[in-house]
């Protein structure tokens, strides 16, 4: 009888995660019902949004229900199948989890892929994935750019940030970017194209307000804030007249056991200027297109993508905190 | 030789003003130059954004300067004239000071008005002032309330917030709004037609989180923010998606040392929710539209204009402190 392995949720960690949190299961297979197809996954996107899913808090998407593997985005290959829709060796991307296989049901939220179009299956994870889709469309829709205009970037040498200063660059902006010490913020300048970087290590609120305004006296326009904590209060205290924080992630939080959000807020009122929350599923319609766009940059030699894959299930626990530690280089992803 | 009396600022306020950060001056009436007129001022308005304005901290506007009269918006009376477009008797309202007489100007902040339109002269600081077009354009412009949605206003009982609430039920919304006290939430009811009342005094933010889910268990749409911390991160845990919070003021910290800012930015993310200040300047090209749709309703007697008048510019500093204490019922104009 065949198996798979799991790398299901222990108990919610308290703060921090730590291995003890989750548990390496292996089970039989489940027995396929009419319909239903099982995906022998090959990689498994590993994105800060997990951390929230694994809290039982009120949010986009039920809780990671305790003992069930941890839900990530996955690619795999259909290896048996019930369902004439999704044929053995049909390769698939979808919503699954931290497992060598996945059951995959009618209507659910798997769909075909062509590995083909890209140069590497990965690449549904990161450039062609919710990470691509989030940069593309939460830069563009969210942060409303218009050419000339200066934009500001944390956790701009994350696999989000770093396509969003592309983009930006692409779009006639001019890109700052926030990153933790000094080769990532030499990696944004000379790999990724920002204009300057800065380096948010062992700085306070006031030093990093200081140096954002260094590099744009006038304020910024758009901010794409990945981080919060001190990042955003810095970027809040640099706004310009009617400008836009597109808020896509809050990575400096997750762990924290008390919410830190924001105190200069009263900025906002001083500049009629907004903060927006980035859900990309919002744009789900409208991924062809996006993804159209980034296939179309990727194949012109305009983009760079940069992923970081370990590889084994059995790495699962430290590859997930490597997005916290910062120790990645590019879109975190596990070969199982 | 004639003089005026003046509310000059002595000093910074370190957090909550004191009496000694203020001194009332006598002088002499300044000398008109061509195109100069000088206003004998009837009422202040007496507004918290005010105290935003005694800090040394960038902002909208520069800040009020040591040993000036603090600045207010002001109706009152041309007394001498030195400029034909403002002739003697003419009434006028303009961004002034508290003081008994203020300097006018060719080109600036003061324009002709006519009190025979509305029943008080002080209805141009309410109603018909910054404090209607802040409840005018920030729920209608910033807040996009549609018919059926669900409105929550924190400071209902103030002028903006209770303008705010009778706005939104003309426009076919439900209206929660938040007070200090059991009296303030029999009048949101009572008078200003609010569906229901919340009264935050004594509550925790999750308390507070709690009575807003009774009272909205689906969430709501528009938040209308006059007041911050505790207020804003309980109406944060409640937002639907999509939703919009207007941030007009965050009175709740103004006298604060340390900024408080919000914890829970991060449902804004859970609801693709947005955050976005409110400064009424932006709207000023429509001001007259907005006035002229505020007094076909008070004509027609569908809104309930509440102001809380306190007589002599020896007043001042208790006058301007109710608004903290929030001892004031309505708008809270000085008579000079």
């Amino acid at each position: 009888m065949k198996t798979r392995k799991r790398f299901t949720l222990a108990r919610r960690p308290a703060g921090t995660p730590v291995a003890a949190d989750f548990r390496l299961v292996q089970e039989a297979f489940p027995e396929l019902e009419e319909g239903q197809f099982l995906i022998e996954n090959r990689y498994a996107s590993l994105d800060p949004a997990i951390r929230g899913w694994l809290d039982d808090a009120p949010s986009y998407m039920p809780p990671v229900p305790l003992g069930e593997a941890v839900r990530a985005t996955t690619v795999g290959v259909v290896a048996q199948s019930r369902n004439p829709d999704f044929p053995v060796g049909q390769w698939v991307l979808g919503l699954n989890a931290i497992e060598t296989h996945s059951l995959g049901v009618a209507g659910g939220f798997t769909g075909p892929i062509d590995p083909m179009i890209v140069p590497s299956p990965t690449n549904f994870l990161s450039v062609l994935g919710a990470v691509g889709m989030t940069a593309y469309f939460g830069l563009l829709e969210v942060g409303q750019p218009r050419p000339g205009e200066t934009l500001l970037v944390s956790g701009a040498a994350g696999a989000v940030g770093s396509l969003v200063g592309q983009i930006g660059k692409l779009k006639g902006l001019r890109a700052i970017g926030i990153a933790g010490g000094a080769e990532k913020c030499r990696r944004l300048t000379e790999r990724y194209g920002f204009d300057a970087a800065i380096d948010y290590r062992g700085k306070t609120v006031d030093q990093l307000e200081a140096e954002i305004r260094a590099l744009a006296p006038d304020g910024v326009d758009v901010v794409f804030e990945n981080v919060g904590g001190a990042c955003l209060d810095a970027a809040l205290m640099n706004l310009r007249h009617g400008s836009r924080v597109a808020l896509c992630g809050l990575i400096s939080e997750y762990n924290s056991p008390e919410k830190i959000g924001a105190r200069n807020l009263w900025q906002l009122i001083v500049h009629s200027a907004r903060i927006e929350g980035l859900l990309v599923r919002d744009y789900l319609p409208r991924f062809a297109e996006g993804g159209a766009q980034m296939a179309e940059w990727v194949m012109a030699g305009k983009l760079v993508i940069d992923e970081h894959v370990d590889e084994g299930i059995e790495k699962a626990f430290p590859a997930f905190m490597r997005l916290f530690e910062g120790s990645n280089d590019g879109k975190m992803i596990l070969k199982l």
